[in-house]
């Protein structure tokens, strides 16, 4: 999954102060120390992927819900530390699946140490997370991010549900959405706001409108590719049956794709050809509208009285989030 | 991995008085729920495993542990359903390495729906343990279940670090029996003991010890089999590379089994051979009485000013966890 550029994510580290550099060094500290602290096998296998990879967008997220300019606390370090073990605890599991080879251009878990291996530390991520938040005493951050990890599950056996059927709705495909990508970044906001004072519904909503949106994106993505970019082929998703708006969409506008039999769909080129007939449908500007819409209706819903360097850092979020895709 | 006979478990249930049957059959209630409300794959696929099988040792423990006779309470129940559901998320994401096709007789998560079902639903349920205990509102349960599966996953990465070394000293092997099974039993009886006021380092010292011994003839049983008793070939550990204490102490004991080369032994005929040179060297009974110390120990240091029935009852777990043996 590719995140928004370096600039971005620069440009919202200056805007939250210099209390979100810190906090964001620390979060990398604790998760180095976590990974190099649990034997050899995980110091090796692990370090790569979980240390050294992504743009930690969900801290960041933690950081700025909680007000800008950002103080830094234990408690908000010890949130976007819990966020950030959850995320990549799925990733570590997400690779296992896929059997991807190469996350963020480095070995993945699997890879490199094996299923075994890639088990067990998505489950110590797991576990690190919660003792992480319950380290600091309080329960209201524990049911938050208990709730959004369930959540995450059940968005995986929702797309496992979903798996091959081509006539899913698409408020069915949006709930996935939520599940999958939406509900962990409202948790990165809750979590935030509730170290930080903030109000803690409102940054929630907002969260998970720019999760959703993300999610939708990277499923456009996925059909455009380019695979440089993206790390994987394009229409990977169309290989795994995991049916997405693009497709849904364009399955309303081309009736070869309304005829198409997702499992019949077995090569890479395959797979590349229905996503030129997805790209001609027109289907894609109709996700990434829709896409454009739910990160405005999530700005314009922001609390009128949100202090206003506080609202401009989470804009330049929600601006990363639809500029990955451009 | 067999557990006490039912006859065991029958009485301690009886031993802890009728709120022991209450809260186990509330803890049941709980678990369907779970497995039936998250979609129609993980009701197909899950339901069996999950909610069918097990003797539900730890959530016993738990009920025994906070006092006797049993008070049923909600804190307790979800004590007891937090438990279980770590160690049934341990189960199904362990299938997925073995590619376990039965458990307890019936199919795994990862044979009937596959490694991502298995995967999502491990994950899953592991988050809800933590929900489940977070809507208890209290902090130190979380801190107590957040520990110990870290701890169980520590000994899975512990057991990847040690795979095919032979060498592996006796010491290190005790100490992946801790991490991996013993702190989930300690948790059990720590859980149990701070809901119903009862000492809760003593108990947990009892639970981790009778998770040790646990461990250890779980071992002896992988040398010893019958398949048709434990499920899986005899000599299985050692096709994994996993080197136990029967392997230890036999390499001692038997210069051929010293210069063995564990990956050498390809077969389940292979390994069949090695176990019976290992039951040759009489390290099974080493390993037996290592395993019995342990279980008589943890009981002569239970508290003297323990409650006579509350005593009574785990001593019947502790004789169960031998009687597993016999």
């Amino acid at each position: 999954m590719s995140t928004p550029g370096a600039e971005t994510v620069e440009a919202v580290v200056e805007a939250g102060g210099a209390g979100t550099g810190r906090v964001m060094t620390r979060v990398e500290e604790r998760m180095v120390e976590l990974v190099s602290g649990h034997g050899a096998s995980l110091a090796r296998h692990g370090a790569e992927t979980i240390t050294a990879g992504g743009k930690r967008l969900r801290p960041l997220l933690v950081c700025i819900a909680a007000g800008v300019p950002v103080a830094e606390s234990e408690s908000l370090v010890r949130a976007a530390v819990a966020v950030e073990l959850v995320h990549a605890a799925t990733l570590v599991h997400d690779d296992v699946i896929d059997g991807a080879n190469l996350r963020r251009g480095r070995p993945t878990v699997v890879a490199s140490g094996g299923r075994l291996m890639a088990l067990a530390t998505g489950d110590l991520l797991f576990s690190r997370a919660f003792a992480e938040l319950a380290a600091g005493g309080e329960i209201e951050p524990i049911r938050i991010l208990s709730a959004a990890a369930s959540a995450l599950a059940s968005g995986e056996l929702m797309q496992r549900d979903d798996a091959w059927n081509a006539d899913v709705a698409q408020e069915r495909y949006l709930e996935r959405c939520r599940l999958k990508t939406g509900v962990l970044f409202r948790a990165a906001c809750e979590l935030g706001a509730l170290a930080g004072g903030a109000p803690i519904s409102a940054l929630g909503r907002f969260g998970e409108s720019i999760g959703v949106a993300f999610q939708l994106l990277d499923d456009v993505l996925d059909v455009t590719g380019p695979p440089e970019r993206t790390g994987k082929p394009r229409g990977a998703d169309l290989l795994d049956g995991t049916v997405t708006l693009p497709l849904i969409e364009a399955r309303k506008r081309d009736p070869q794709l309304a005829r198409l039999d997702l499992r019949a769909v077995e090569s890479a080129e395959e797979a590349a050809a229905v996503c030129d007939l997805i790209e001609a449908s027109g289907a894609l500007e109709f996700a990434r509208y829709h896409a454009l819409s739910v990160v405005a209706d999530a700005k314009a819903e922001l609390p009128t009285d949100l202090p206003e360097a506080q609202r401009a850092a989470l804009e330049l979020v929600a601006d990363g989030v639809v500029e990955r895709y451009s």
